[in-house]
Protein backbone atom coordinates (compact mmCIF):
# COMPACT_ATOMS: atom_id res chain seq x y z
CA UNK A 1 0.00 0.00 0.00
CA UNK A 2 1.11 3.25 -0.55
CA UNK A 3 -1.60 5.61 0.59
CA UNK A 4 -1.42 9.30 0.13
CA UNK A 5 -3.21 12.04 2.07
CA UNK A 6 -4.54 14.83 -0.11
CA UNK A 7 -5.76 18.31 1.61
CA UNK A 8 -8.31 20.87 0.78
CA UNK A 9 -9.22 23.98 2.86
CA UNK A 10 -12.63 25.81 2.67
CA UNK A 11 -12.44 29.10 4.32
CA UNK A 12 -15.88 30.96 4.68
CA UNK A 13 -15.12 34.78 3.37
CA UNK A 14 -18.79 36.06 4.58
CA UNK A 15 -21.57 35.51 3.08
CA UNK A 16 -21.40 32.54 0.78
CA UNK A 17 -18.29 33.21 -0.52
CA UNK A 18 -15.51 30.29 0.05
CA UNK A 19 -12.05 30.42 -0.26
CA UNK A 20 -11.08 27.50 -1.36
CA UNK A 21 -6.95 26.37 -0.88
CA UNK A 22 -4.93 23.35 -1.81
CA UNK A 23 -1.25 23.16 -1.11
CA UNK A 24 -0.18 26.74 -3.51
CA UNK A 25 -3.33 26.85 -5.32
CA UNK A 26 -6.42 28.66 -4.32
CA UNK A 27 -10.03 29.32 -6.37
CA UNK A 28 -13.52 31.01 -4.78
CA UNK A 29 -17.06 29.48 -4.56
CA UNK A 30 -19.70 31.22 -4.21
CA UNK A 31 -23.63 30.47 -4.86
CA UNK A 32 -25.67 32.67 -7.50
CA UNK A 33 -28.01 35.76 -5.86
CA UNK A 34 -31.21 33.57 -6.71
CA UNK A 35 -29.26 31.38 -3.38
CA UNK A 36 -28.02 34.37 -1.26
CA UNK A 37 -24.44 34.55 -2.54
CA UNK A 38 -22.88 37.08 -4.33
CA UNK A 39 -21.70 34.92 -7.20
CA UNK A 40 -18.21 35.45 -7.27
CA UNK A 41 -17.44 32.04 -8.31
CA UNK A 42 -18.96 28.73 -9.28
CA UNK A 43 -20.71 26.43 -6.84
CA UNK A 44 -19.61 23.75 -5.10
CA UNK A 45 -21.79 21.41 -6.99
CA UNK A 46 -20.46 23.21 -10.32
CA UNK A 47 -17.12 22.48 -8.90
CA UNK A 48 -17.68 18.53 -7.92
CA UNK A 49 -18.79 18.75 -11.79
CA UNK A 50 -15.94 20.02 -12.96
CA UNK A 51 -13.27 17.99 -10.70
CA UNK A 52 -15.14 15.05 -12.48
CA UNK A 53 -14.53 16.12 -15.78
CA UNK A 54 -10.83 17.13 -15.35
CA UNK A 55 -9.92 14.13 -13.51
CA UNK A 56 -11.19 12.08 -16.58
CA UNK A 57 -9.73 14.09 -19.38
CA UNK A 58 -6.61 14.21 -17.42
CA UNK A 59 -7.11 10.37 -17.29
CA UNK A 60 -7.61 9.99 -21.15
CA UNK A 61 -3.98 12.17 -21.71
CA UNK A 62 -2.18 10.46 -19.02
CA UNK A 63 -2.98 6.67 -20.57
CA UNK A 64 -3.98 7.35 -24.28
CA UNK A 65 -0.11 5.93 -25.38
CA UNK A 66 -0.46 3.09 -23.21
CA UNK A 67 -3.68 2.69 -25.05
CA UNK A 68 -2.41 3.15 -29.12
CA UNK A 69 -5.34 5.51 -28.48
CA UNK A 70 -3.96 8.91 -30.81
CA UNK A 71 -5.53 11.42 -28.96
CA UNK A 72 -5.84 14.75 -30.65
CA UNK A 73 -8.04 16.89 -28.26
CA UNK A 74 -10.67 15.99 -25.40
CA UNK A 75 -13.46 17.39 -23.70
CA UNK A 76 -15.33 16.31 -20.82
CA UNK A 77 -19.35 17.83 -20.44
CA UNK A 78 -20.36 16.65 -17.16
CA UNK A 79 -24.36 17.73 -16.55
CA UNK A 80 -25.85 16.90 -12.68
CA UNK A 81 -29.38 16.53 -11.78
CA UNK A 82 -30.63 18.13 -8.32
CA UNK A 83 -33.65 19.21 -6.99
CA UNK A 84 -32.89 22.03 -4.60
CA UNK A 85 -36.57 20.90 -2.69
CA UNK A 86 -34.24 18.54 -1.15
CA UNK A 87 -31.24 20.32 0.57
CA UNK A 88 -33.85 23.59 0.77
CA UNK A 89 -36.49 20.96 3.41
CA UNK A 90 -39.18 21.97 1.02
CA UNK A 91 -38.96 18.18 -0.08
CA UNK A 92 -38.37 15.43 1.98
CA UNK A 93 -38.46 12.61 -0.95
CA UNK A 94 -35.67 15.00 -2.95
CA UNK A 95 -32.45 13.40 -2.87
CA UNK A 96 -30.41 15.88 -1.23
CA UNK A 97 -27.49 15.31 -3.96
CA UNK A 98 -26.98 15.13 -7.59
CA UNK A 99 -30.00 12.34 -8.69
CA UNK A 100 -27.97 11.47 -11.97
CA UNK A 101 -24.80 12.65 -13.64
CA UNK A 102 -23.79 12.27 -16.85
CA UNK A 103 -20.04 12.80 -18.72
CA UNK A 104 -20.30 13.29 -22.22
CA UNK A 105 -17.05 13.27 -24.08
CA UNK A 106 -16.11 14.98 -27.18
CA UNK A 107 -13.17 13.36 -28.43
CA UNK A 108 -11.47 13.53 -31.24
CA UNK A 109 -8.58 10.68 -32.04
CA UNK A 110 -7.37 8.99 -34.99
CA UNK A 111 -8.77 5.79 -33.72
CA UNK A 112 -12.12 3.48 -34.69
CA UNK A 113 -14.92 3.45 -32.76
CA UNK A 114 -14.57 0.69 -30.92
CA UNK A 115 -11.18 1.60 -29.68
CA UNK A 116 -12.35 4.82 -28.24
CA UNK A 117 -15.14 2.82 -27.26
CA UNK A 118 -12.98 0.71 -24.94
CA UNK A 119 -11.18 3.68 -24.13
CA UNK A 120 -13.65 5.64 -22.55
CA UNK A 121 -14.76 2.70 -20.72
CA UNK A 122 -11.55 2.31 -19.53
CA UNK A 123 -10.92 6.06 -18.16
CA UNK A 124 -14.58 5.58 -16.59
CA UNK A 125 -13.27 2.77 -14.11
CA UNK A 126 -9.99 4.10 -13.72
CA UNK A 127 -11.01 7.76 -12.91
CA UNK A 128 -9.75 8.57 -8.94
CA UNK A 129 -13.22 11.09 -8.71
CA UNK A 130 -15.52 8.65 -10.11
CA UNK A 131 -15.01 6.07 -8.31
CA UNK A 132 -15.36 8.47 -5.09
CA UNK A 133 -18.55 9.43 -6.31
CA UNK A 134 -19.82 5.64 -7.31
CA UNK A 135 -18.64 3.83 -4.84
CA UNK A 136 -18.71 6.09 -1.24
CA UNK A 137 -15.73 5.89 1.14
CA UNK A 138 -15.44 5.62 5.20
CA UNK A 139 -16.63 9.39 5.93
CA UNK A 140 -15.55 10.72 9.55
CA UNK A 141 -16.17 13.64 10.63
CA UNK A 142 -14.23 15.97 13.81
CA UNK A 143 -15.15 19.46 15.53
CA UNK A 144 -12.28 21.90 16.58
CA UNK A 145 -13.61 25.03 18.00
CA UNK A 146 -11.79 28.17 17.04
CA UNK B 1 -40.50 17.85 -8.23
CA UNK B 2 -38.18 20.89 -9.21
CA UNK B 3 -35.29 19.40 -11.03
CA UNK B 4 -32.15 21.36 -12.31
CA UNK B 5 -29.25 20.92 -14.65
CA UNK B 6 -26.01 21.84 -13.61
CA UNK B 7 -23.53 22.13 -16.33
CA UNK B 8 -19.32 21.77 -16.22
CA UNK B 9 -17.10 21.94 -18.83
CA UNK B 10 -13.50 20.62 -18.97
CA UNK B 11 -11.21 21.13 -21.70
CA UNK B 12 -8.03 19.84 -22.18
CA UNK B 13 -5.28 22.75 -22.77
CA UNK B 14 -2.42 20.36 -23.69
CA UNK B 15 -0.10 18.41 -21.24
CA UNK B 16 -2.63 17.30 -18.15
CA UNK B 17 -3.73 20.91 -17.87
CA UNK B 18 -7.70 21.66 -17.99
CA UNK B 19 -10.08 24.52 -18.22
CA UNK B 20 -13.00 24.00 -16.20
CA UNK B 21 -15.88 26.32 -16.38
CA UNK B 22 -18.95 26.63 -15.60
CA UNK B 23 -21.48 29.83 -16.12
CA UNK B 24 -19.18 32.55 -16.96
CA UNK B 25 -16.44 30.90 -14.32
CA UNK B 26 -13.62 29.16 -14.75
CA UNK B 27 -10.49 27.69 -12.56
CA UNK B 28 -7.43 25.66 -13.90
CA UNK B 29 -6.88 22.31 -12.75
CA UNK B 30 -3.24 20.32 -13.33
CA UNK B 31 -1.42 17.97 -12.12
CA UNK B 32 1.62 17.70 -10.16
CA UNK B 33 5.24 17.29 -12.06
CA UNK B 34 5.52 13.82 -10.91
CA UNK B 35 2.33 12.74 -12.13
CA UNK B 36 3.41 13.73 -15.49
CA UNK B 37 1.89 17.35 -14.90
CA UNK B 38 2.92 21.62 -15.19
CA UNK B 39 1.56 22.03 -11.75
CA UNK B 40 -0.66 24.92 -12.64
CA UNK B 41 -3.83 24.31 -10.40
CA UNK B 42 -3.92 21.59 -8.00
CA UNK B 43 -5.42 18.78 -8.78
CA UNK B 44 -9.10 16.66 -9.53
CA UNK B 45 -9.13 14.73 -6.34
CA UNK B 46 -8.14 18.03 -4.45
CA UNK B 47 -10.46 20.16 -6.16
CA UNK B 48 -13.05 17.47 -4.87
CA UNK B 49 -11.76 17.57 -1.44
CA UNK B 50 -12.12 21.75 -1.72
CA UNK B 51 -15.99 21.51 -3.26
CA UNK B 52 -16.83 19.37 -0.15
CA UNK B 53 -15.50 22.01 2.39
CA UNK B 54 -16.79 24.35 0.52
CA UNK B 55 -20.58 22.95 0.25
CA UNK B 56 -20.17 22.45 4.05
CA UNK B 57 -19.16 26.27 4.91
CA UNK B 58 -22.05 27.52 2.58
CA UNK B 59 -24.60 24.77 4.34
CA UNK B 60 -23.32 25.84 7.84
CA UNK B 61 -23.63 29.95 6.63
CA UNK B 62 -27.18 29.41 5.30
CA UNK B 63 -28.86 27.57 7.56
CA UNK B 64 -26.97 29.13 10.78
CA UNK B 65 -29.52 31.20 11.72
CA UNK B 66 -32.74 28.77 10.83
CA UNK B 67 -30.67 26.56 13.91
CA UNK B 68 -30.09 29.82 16.12
CA UNK B 69 -26.66 29.35 15.18
CA UNK B 70 -23.92 32.06 16.15
CA UNK B 71 -21.77 31.74 13.46
CA UNK B 72 -18.61 33.89 13.62
CA UNK B 73 -16.03 31.75 11.79
CA UNK B 74 -16.13 28.20 10.01
CA UNK B 75 -13.47 26.63 7.70
CA UNK B 76 -13.71 23.45 7.16
CA UNK B 77 -10.26 21.02 6.55
CA UNK B 78 -10.58 18.25 4.32
CA UNK B 79 -8.21 14.98 4.23
CA UNK B 80 -8.56 12.37 1.54
CA UNK B 81 -6.53 9.29 1.84
CA UNK B 82 -5.79 7.47 -1.96
CA UNK B 83 -3.65 5.15 -3.22
CA UNK B 84 -2.23 5.99 -6.53
CA UNK B 85 -1.45 2.29 -7.38
CA UNK B 86 -4.59 1.54 -7.92
CA UNK B 87 -5.22 4.38 -10.78
CA UNK B 88 -1.57 3.54 -11.85
CA UNK B 89 -2.45 -0.12 -12.07
CA UNK B 90 0.29 -1.17 -9.87
CA UNK B 91 -2.03 -2.29 -7.39
CA UNK B 92 -5.32 -4.20 -8.49
CA UNK B 93 -6.39 -4.23 -4.46
CA UNK B 94 -6.04 -0.18 -3.91
CA UNK B 95 -8.90 1.33 -4.52
CA UNK B 96 -9.32 4.03 -7.71
CA UNK B 97 -10.29 6.79 -5.52
CA UNK B 98 -10.56 8.10 -2.32
CA UNK B 99 -10.94 5.10 0.72
CA UNK B 100 -11.34 7.54 3.56
CA UNK B 101 -12.76 11.43 3.46
CA UNK B 102 -12.38 13.37 6.97
CA UNK B 103 -14.14 17.13 6.69
CA UNK B 104 -12.05 18.80 10.20
CA UNK B 105 -14.87 21.43 11.21
CA UNK B 106 -12.99 24.38 12.59
CA UNK B 107 -16.16 27.01 13.71
CA UNK B 108 -16.40 29.54 16.24
CA UNK B 109 -19.69 29.86 17.27
CA UNK B 110 -21.51 31.38 20.54
CA UNK B 111 -23.56 28.56 21.61
CA UNK B 112 -22.77 25.55 23.25
CA UNK B 113 -20.76 22.32 22.70
CA UNK B 114 -24.19 20.12 22.36
CA UNK B 115 -25.70 22.67 19.64
CA UNK B 116 -22.67 23.01 17.69
CA UNK B 117 -22.41 19.14 17.86
CA UNK B 118 -26.07 18.83 16.53
CA UNK B 119 -25.44 21.72 13.89
CA UNK B 120 -22.66 20.12 12.43
CA UNK B 121 -24.70 16.81 12.22
CA UNK B 122 -27.44 19.14 9.99
CA UNK B 123 -24.48 20.17 7.74
CA UNK B 124 -23.45 16.78 6.80
CA UNK B 125 -26.70 15.30 6.02
CA UNK B 126 -27.57 18.26 4.28
CA UNK B 127 -24.31 18.93 1.84
CA UNK B 128 -25.57 18.47 -1.80
CA UNK B 129 -21.47 17.23 -2.76
CA UNK B 130 -21.16 14.87 0.61
CA UNK B 131 -25.03 13.27 -0.54
CA UNK B 132 -23.61 12.72 -3.72
CA UNK B 133 -20.25 11.33 -2.63
CA UNK B 134 -21.87 8.99 0.07
CA UNK B 135 -25.02 7.85 -2.01
CA UNK B 136 -23.85 7.50 -5.88
CA UNK B 137 -26.09 8.82 -8.23
CA UNK B 138 -26.90 7.32 -11.77
CA UNK B 139 -24.26 7.54 -13.74
CA UNK B 140 -24.30 7.93 -17.33
CA UNK B 141 -21.71 8.17 -20.19
CA UNK B 142 -22.05 9.98 -23.98
CA UNK B 143 -19.51 9.66 -26.26
CA UNK B 144 -19.52 12.35 -29.40
CA UNK B 145 -16.71 12.13 -31.99
CA UNK B 146 -15.00 15.55 -32.47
Amino acid sequence: MANETFLAVAQSMGGLKVSCTSRNFEFILDEPQKLGGSNEGMSPVEALLASLGACKVIVARSFAGMHSIHLNDIRVEVEGILDPDGFMGKNKEAKIGFSTIVSKFYIEADNTDEEISDFIAFINRTCPVADTIENAPTIKSEIHKL
